[in-house]
């Protein structure tokens, strides 16, 4: 590769945090569990999420919409419909408590409302459509109404609603696309009813559904239907097999994922509703989270791409998930299991929590960008670069020759360079090592948390002219953030200072 | 009444922390939730019990048993029968990181061991026997062995094992009295396999099944089962009727649940093993979780007898509930609903809390007791007092007229006094003034925070030849805890100390 | 009294928080103590003033100014004029951590800069001029920009910076008037050097030196010296005699202090600066750290006229001080000492912490004020009053009889009182009773901890037409917070409710 | 260096913890400060030293003893000589409550109770003999009652007790020999009329005053003066010389300090009182906190020599000092300045505090041990070896081929080697390479505690014939913990695991 000129002082266009609007979690039941809140304080402090989507918020383990189940004679008079908010409050405030807002999913359906029996997951999501519609519509606008008494009007105009999870899917919707279209219509329609400002949207699509856009939208205009958002989702596995414990999936190129979220731009650009943000609700390497390859240094690396060209036509895109601590095919069996986590089980960071968290450094003035790397500027003055090296096969090590204009008038330059690697950041390799505990004791999960920090290094180049050459080596499946700033010394105002007195120095 | 006499130096017997061993707890399932685990930090910091019981550690929201539900062709090779501990160490972590030990229930029946499909509660507990007993062994002998494995031999045989709840009532077991005789020789045997030394016991009947103690313990020597224990529950509560959201009893006068303890206790000595000890693993005023009652002061103050006096006959009685995360009858629909627990939802304390942590300030050396009150000597020769006054019907304050022969030499007693009433340490009825607030705010949570704290009283008192007159005023459904202690009065060392000179004073 | 009418639809002004603006502490160095921060985050969470001022910055236990102290050679070379910033950062930093900025006050004199030894204080300000006021003026700048590196203009330009303490007392100030002038016009050019646009002020003189305020702002006018607030102190204290570890004091009426200061803002209106704001660097009844007034219920509810008084004229006014963290007479000998903490040792509250969480309750629309009380709407609709009591001689309780037009439809208002008076929130009155313990044991802190909490009552009223009848007595030295809301009764919602079922009910 | 041989079932004697038995400590008053506390809590989280000692307990800053500052007539009447606790009990509290107890060192002498002037240190410590040394028994008897009353005789038991400090150097003591014998007598007696069976010592002196220890020992003889443990010191810098804010030495071999400590044993032992433990109450390598080797790995690749055989003479051994919160020379002026501490300012771990650390994880069974090497059995099985490689001027790596007899049957072992070195655990060298900022950032501070996370490697080695060969190489100054555990290989249990089916991979 040739010599890549970066200047400090020559932005080629604004980096947005869009990969940071949003992230997923497993069923909102969970959201109740200690753990579960561990994790997401070590994700909100080190990556800082602005929303959070996950499944379930109307099913039964959030418990919000039940009739007359302790009652022998149904004899309950509850609040409006009998909702009961004691865990949805629970829930949200602790959210709402770590600087993460909803982005509600409304769905799926609670069993006193369900028009049949047919259920998903291991934790048993009913995906019948409603058996009343009206109840239903109540059920939406009292929960919705809760919402506003007790966040405020201003709070919840700023959360986004989505309709269902993923309908084009028989086994996620019991219905077909004209039932789905009903279920939109009433639904959108009770939300605006407590206020018509409020935003609301669908289709909510698996990957293979993304032509359900257009009907989608097409749909909302003739019906006069509101919408605010058009949300589908993307994965870029390809063939899967099933194993004992484990799904392994073969990948499609990271272009299929960035390809996908372009299509669905495409497709709503040439609707009826041409201006619409476009919410990717759901993204991740493969779609099983008993794929061991979430756990691993490549997953990373492959997602650099993604994380760095997918703001480019998605207004958010959300990591599917942020915790290990998921029911979907059974709780876990061991601490590493594939699971979708940036954090796996004992709060241990993955190396795509490190992707992330290195992207939360970076600038939004965008200096240089191509598939292996980008580089921006902080406000701060310090130049901010990540670069990635997925191996799928063979191969190994990748060189960037850069020629950094740093932009201020400094004789040597401060460089920090973290790296997450195989053998680096890298709690799962060091776990294979030990044996792959199962449930690790006390003492192994300290060495675990120790794995899991990425190496640091942290020296000084010298800076000709303005310019300052940055050659970096990048093993196989690394993944790097390197921050330039001057350096600021101040050495000589120490008094006396003579390392050569120093023994052993 | 008449005076009282109580005298520091005439101890009239030992007065062990009984009432202290045990606590009931929601479905173990609920020891993953983090307003679970923030209730059970109170309850360990005030009263601190020594073990902990609850229903459904083998049931599927814990998730042990588990079979093959993730492959589509059946090929799960697990670690010896495919058991998962993921979920019961985090809880059982959780429990020994709280200086709490479990009690441990072996029930209720995985699904994929089930025989059945008869349910019991809003959480689904499975009550049908095993569908294979060998299979059955296998889990129990997995688990205990996997407990011995994390924590240690010496630890966990501190642990006492009971074999399911309540038999003897259909809805919490598909079979009758022989089955679960059967059931009991299995798991005692396999329990013993992993080591003989680990204590394990049964029938763990409801009050009405005392009856089954005699042939369970003729049935172990006949069949030369191992049995280390005897467990048994007692309520007091006689009639109910449900009605809407609530279910109301009356009661049984607090004797009936004392004589219930001494008729188990009898039982035993009439036994083939009359040294066994026994244990009240469940026992509480109502056994509803949506009784009024449990919220109130008189609660509180019906129970001070059977503090007081139920570790005569029993070695440990185990309240039900220590907290309101509970969810037998669907969850909680407002911040106080009837709930069992100590702690209502929100970490609000209870007039019941208090009178716990009021038993937790008593000395071991018994001095006075009668129906309404208890006198302790404490080892820092401080004289500790719990008194109730519960008033079901009309009625009001009652009066304790002590002569108390301190037993230190001091001019002056130095007397804190604790109340719980109907208008202190009451967060129950300043919610009914508030207009019972389902869902209370933070700034309502503070208000209630604030009622639930118990009136204080610090005031000095005269000791006249080394007699104290002690005469004290209980108003209704008031619990209170009075420390007596030697005056220790610095005040002669403070300097120019002139009170009449200070502004306002 | 006669009827008081209050109506919540007619404010009759403003009523700003000048009350909390800014808290006094004792000398900075203390900054450093874990208890210091303890008690300053106690605050903070219940109170949460703006600003905190405190003498000797630049004094030795700040240790910002030393030279060569170290060296055998005096060859030290360090940063610029060889400041030291550890101390002051350490400090800085948390005091911003806790949301509290600093109102700079510059002074006393470092040892190596000091032009004489005479010293104040038990911690021994040096209160001498400057040696070199170059090197003073070296000082200043070294320091303000610092603060400017470290926390940004934006912030700095917000904290005001006061020249000296009290440099009208002879003991505070080794030089003369001109002298002073000459300090302040030296140190308000060296500030403004590092920015024109940091705010600098003076004379901050004791009561008694009020009369510098005129001849301090001619001289800036004259010399053309920066001024942009003016600063001085305000006691009420009145006679006053020393006897063993105590100071005695007797009182002027409240008004005395709220008369001293609106005779500064009439001497700076008539002033060349007529527009300069005016703050209180210091207040309280007595002047001295061994009074133990402070500690007393009749304090607050003295000062209860003059925080709801003084900000009609002074911009802030400052509570001299947060915390009994103190030293200047030596540090505090015993649990309560007459010190001028909101917060005595071992973070016990104060009946004047009391008074000020009182006025944090409080709306800024001011609907009716008198000499013992005061009535504010807040903007969620509540109506929120503070009264108070203070009986210095004989006396007794106080009524007030009030007619509420609450603003509101709801046929019952929501009234919650809290009351601080001679037996509720006064941990002081435990402790009399205990015996004084000089050195409390963590279970005597308990009881002083619980014996702080105010009184607390929940009730409800009944409006008619609109108008609620609110007859409240005050107990001798009593201070109260009323708050008056709708009351949402939520009670009709609950199905089956029945108290008469409630046994004990 | 030839294969070493390491037997795990041939330990060649017991390793016991004298190296943790105690540390030093900045002056008693800077244990107020929050910055210590927080250190001190990471040294015993990381370390768990047993007791803490440290200069100061009667100095001023602690405010013990004094008379009459606040009066102006002289006339306080206090508890007995007017002592004062407060500042000594938060002090002995917040040590306690870290698990960490006093070596109580008395010293040095109240302002109000020299008869001199003289002091030692930037924090004015007064080193001459009281003027009164009948006050001295009253204030030496007066504080140790108090710490039997406050903390029990229990506790007060384990406490040794220590006169003075280094009164072997003019500078830290205003007499001679003699009247150090006599304080010595003084106070020896005063805490024996407390309880006979505290323990106290001395003669506390510094490496030169060695020579004191048979005087000292002949005059308790002859003089029968209780003595219950002697005490001395060790440092092992050669020459030094001031330049600026630094002061450089050289060093002797470590073996000067080994060879101290078996001197002074051998004093003991030819002393009337041959059996008396021996606590060198501080050693270090340079003996100036201002002395950059502190903070480098040299001084802990040094060290390591000595902590492994320090305790074959000494019963403890105290590294002087725990933390760079000291003030010996002033307070530090920059993040790194040469202070003694195992931790720097803003609690980042220097090489040293990972010496320390690593040494904490060995075992009680000693298998081995020579100059640069140590090898221990732990209960847990786990071999466990600390190696170090202190290279002072040229030189390089250093090669360990170690032959390791395990002792389980286990064809895999599990090694975990951590490893501190010039580039790894060494936050010194990434603060050189930033530029040296004196008064680090947020953000500084975060890569300066990343830089100080030691380097750790897991992998597993085959075991042939129930030997293991480890060929451990060791970078220049590098400090390594190597532990070797049985592998549980529990990969089988992975139903499906094939890891060539994991893309990347």
């Amino acid at each position: 590769m040739g010599r890549i000129r970066v200047s400090a002082d020559k932005a080629i266009g604004s980096f947005p945090d869009n990969w940071r609007q949003c992230v997923g979690t497993g069923h909102m039941g969970l959201a109740l569990q200690e753990e579960y809140q561990n994790a997401l304080a070590l994700v909100q402090n080190e990556i800082g999420f602005n929303y959070i989507r996950g499944h379930g918020l109307l099913s039964d383990s959030v418990g919000i919409y039940r009739k007359n189940h302790w009652s022998q004679k149904d004899e309950y008079v509850g609040p409006g419909p009998g909702l009961n908010f004691t865990y949805v409050d629970r829930i949200f405030d602790s959210l709402l408590g770590k600087g993460i807002r909803p982005f509600v999913e409304l769905g799926f359906m609670p069993g006193d409302l369900a028009s049949g029996t047919q259920t998903q997951f291991y934790w048993k999501a009913n995906v019948t459509p409603p058996k009343d519609y009206g109840e239903w519509r109540r059920l939406i606008t009292g929960l919705v109404s809760h919402f506003v008494d007790r966040y405020g009007r201003e709070e919840v105009l700023l959360w986004p609603f989505e309709v269902w999870n993923e309908p084009d899917i028989p086994g996620f919707w019991a219905g077909d696309q004209q039932e789905y279209f009903k279920l939109y219509r009433e639904t959108a329609r009770a939300v605006k009813e407590v206020d018509p400002d409020i935003q609301v949207g669908g289709p909510a699509t698996c990957p293979a559904g993304i032509n359900w856009i257009t009907p989608f939208l097409e749909m909302c205009e003739k019906e006069k239907v509101p919408v605010d958002l058009v949300t589908t989702h993307s994965y870029y596995a390809d063939k899967w097999e099933s194993a004992g414990e484990y799904m392994y999936q073969t990948m499609h190129p990271i272009r299929h994922s960035i390809d996908q979220f372009a299509d669905a731009r495409r497709r709503i650009k040439e609707s009826p509703f041409p201006d619409l943000p476009l919410h990717i609700t759901e993204y991740n390497s493969s779609w099983s989270p008993r794929c061991p390859l979430h756990d691993t240094a490549y997953n990373a690396a492959f997602l650099g791409r993604l994380l760095s060209a997918g703001g480019d036509t998605a207004d958010s895109f959300s990591y599917w998930t942020f915790s290990d601590v998921f029911e979907e095919n059974d709780v876990g069996r061991a601490q590493f299991h594939g699971g979708f986590g940036l954090v796996a089980f004992n709060n241990i960071r993955k190396p795509t929590f490190h992707l992330f968290s290195f992207f939360a450094h970076l600038g939004d003035k965008l200096l240089y960008r191509d598939d292996n790397m980008l580089a921006t500027l902080r406000d701060d003055g310090t130049i901010v670069l990540v670069a990635w090296n997925p191996v799928e096969k063979p191969g190994g090590d990748a060189t960037f020759d850069i020629a950094l204009d740093i932009g201020f008038p400094s004789a040597q330059a401060l460089i920090t360079r973290h790296t997450v690697d195989e053998d680096h950041g890298n709690a799962w390799n060091a776990w294979r090592e030990m044996g792959r505990p199962r449930y690790p004791s006390d003492y192994q999960l300290g060495i675990l948390e120790h794995a899991s920090v990425p190496r640091l290094e942290v020296f000084r180049a010298p800076v000709e002219n303005g310019t300052l050459k940055l050659d970096m080596t990048l093993s196989r499946n690394a993944v790097i953030l390197v921050e330039v700033a001057p350096l600021k010394d101040e050495t000589p105002t120490y008094g006396g200072l003579d390392e050569s007195r120093i023994p052993g120095y």
